[in-house]
């Protein structure tokens, strides 16, 4: 057998899901994983314990593995470059991956590549945040530490120069971007192999609570083709121009005048394609793994007429399972995914995903298992 | 966190491919495993290796789960009635498992509760089988012994007095059945919960090669309307009679005057059922997982209009990996399923899913798929 070894490095739910879109291809899954109990370490039969960000610990996993892919994008990139000078496959490659560890490094990459971006420049002080809002039409200003956000953390919006001296207490360089009128969020989700091979993903509509992603409606409604046209080739475009291998996430902001512009970059399964998982002819998982293994893509085609997702956050219940019941028996066609987290509050620690021919009545029955599962409403 | 621990007695493929349909549940896995290499045992983290048939090993396993379920049919009987006085729930238990244990067990009790089976009776020697043959119309008979066959094994097609020898040497009771003139062989599978809730899938068509199922086409071809509710309430009937809880394969001869026999049962996740993974709304492997911890059933509903289904036997390529670069350029919608196995000739080692609208082309697909893999065909 030459069934290749992937090496995942990080063991939340990203991991869980691509481990469990790799069964069926008989490909053997070794997990880098903080702690035994985290998400995918659960599930998974070969895992190592230890910590990414340790070379030597990154370097011992890799040695058993054919190629190395990832769950998260905090790996120090100096290190992925150890791992390709020692002949590991690393995909997406770090060249790739610090556009989406960096967002002063994207932001750069992209404008310089003709990709539409907010306004946006790294500031060095409050004093130089105002002189942008000067520039850019005024306040409130985003300000983003170009490394270490997600979901809402490390973004500030700021309608100050005395609101902005948080962000630059972290010592990390920060980005302003200006604050975009939008009037909603889209994902243009795409897949890339080393073969070059690309495939896109129906474009998505995300729809944002506190800054956590709560709905994604596949596809977006109402999207003109012309606009869903252009997200899926800037999408493909930025695939190609940085070297990404595996799935890309473009999150974009669509205006009132009709124009799209690049949000935010990830380069892994990302929480606006879990709807593939039951919506779509290939996952988000199976084909990412397949660009991984360089192996053909699947077909990215939606399966039905809408699917909705919504992730399920941690509430005050601390036990999912007693839900169940409930939201099975409402909603025959209900897929409930957790990832085996212990509840937070705010914590996400599921998503459920259903579909059909009516969007409102998918929407109603999605929500409604999200927010019965959550503890939030409880008839 | 209350969420239950299913015990799995068995390491094989139907094992595996449970565990993948329970990740997105959140339940916990704990497998019962020959050997720490079974194709369950690969991507399991949970495992017990040890021996299903030793009582002590049993209990040991079943004390840490919440409930116990199976990958075969080998558990004996009388363990199962321990677990089950000690306060594990067994699933399917004893009472019904019985009937898919012992081939002459199961025909008493179908044919007392009205249900079609091939005439049938046990018999005690070769002279015995002729006297059989002399009262059904001659021979062929067909002779099974009532423990242990699979696949083939355990079944023989016999057409004197001299062939009948072979089964008696086993010391195992031999079922002499008529040798049914059976136009195509279906198979009706169903689910049923502790609560009574009860699932049917559409009838599907099983093609065997050699006495091995190679092709399963869903829902089976020119089957009428009469025929096919006859064949799912016959299923049904079989399961609620039976006290089956989980998946219920039933296996059924189709005659040339319209009239459906059965010929075996099987009481677990069945490859007639694997086309349920991409073709309907919930696989056979949730709805079982989903009956074992009697939560409400997910729809068992087609989602395209041809499923079909073909396995892929081990054939004299050892590497089936080099295959999915052509199968998986050639249909983009193929789904490939393997198990970890060594491939071995003849050696059940996959199977293969693709759907669509035009049945010739969606054989023709899976058929060519399987082929590739196995190395029948190299373009």
């Amino acid at each position: 057998m030459t069934f290749p070894v992937i090496g995942m490095v990080g063991g939340g739910q990203l991991a869980r899901m691509t481990h469990e879109a790799g069964i069926p291809l008989g490909v053997r899954f070794r997990l880098l994983s903080d702690t035994p109990q985290d998400s995918a370490a659960q599930v998974v039969r070969d895992v190592v314990v230890g910590d990414y960000r340790d070379l030597d610990t990154l370097r011992d996993f890799a040695r058993g593995c054919d190629v190395i892919t990832f769950d998260h994008e905090h790996v120090p990139t100096e290190h992925l470059r150890v791992l390709e000078a020692e002949g590991i496959p690393v995909r997406p490659g770090p060249d790739a991956l610090v556009h989406a560890q960096d967002k002063g490094v994207m932001r750069a990459r992209l404008t310089e590549i003709g990709i539409p971006c907010p306004r946006h420049r790294i500031v060095a002080d409050p004093a130089d945040v105002a002189r942008f809002a000067a520039e850019t039409g005024g306040w409130p200003v985003v300000l983003k530490t170009v490394r270490g956000g997600y979901d809402g953390k490390g973004v500030w919006v700021v309608r100050s120069e005395e609101e902005a001296a948080a962000p630059f207490r972290a010592g990390v360089a920060v980005l302003a971007e200006e604050k975009v009128d939008f009037v909603r969020e889209l994902a243009a989700n795409v897949v890339r192999s080393p073969h070059g091979q690309a495939v896109a993903y129906p474009v998505v509509e995300s729809i944002q609570v506190n800054g956590v992603c709560d709905t994604v409606i596949a596809p977006a409604p109402d999207l003109s083709p012309e606009l869903s046209g252009q997200a899926q080739e800037l999408a493909l475009t930025v695939a190609r121009e940085l070297g990404v291998v595996g799935h890309l996430a473009v999150e974009l902001f669509e205006t009132g005048d009709g124009r799209i512009l690049v949000n935010e970059l990830a380069m892994r399964p990302h929480n606006s394609g879990h709807w593939t998982q039951d919506g779509a002819v290939t996952s988000q998982f199976a084909n990412h793994l397949r660009a991984v293994l360089d192996l053909p893509l699947g077909d990215p085609r939606p399966r039905e007429p809408w699917t909705v997702m919504v992730n399920v956050l941690g509430g005050d219940y601390p036990d999912m399972y007693q839900g169940y019941l409930h939201c099975m028996a409402r909603d025959p066609r209900l897929k409930i995914h957790m990832y085996g987290k212990d509840v937070k509050p705010g914590r996400k620690v599921g998503h459920v995903t259903t579909y059909g021919d009516d969007l409102a009545d998918v929407r109603e029955r999605a929500a409604h298992a999200a927010a019965y599962l959550r503890g939030t409403i409880t008839e």
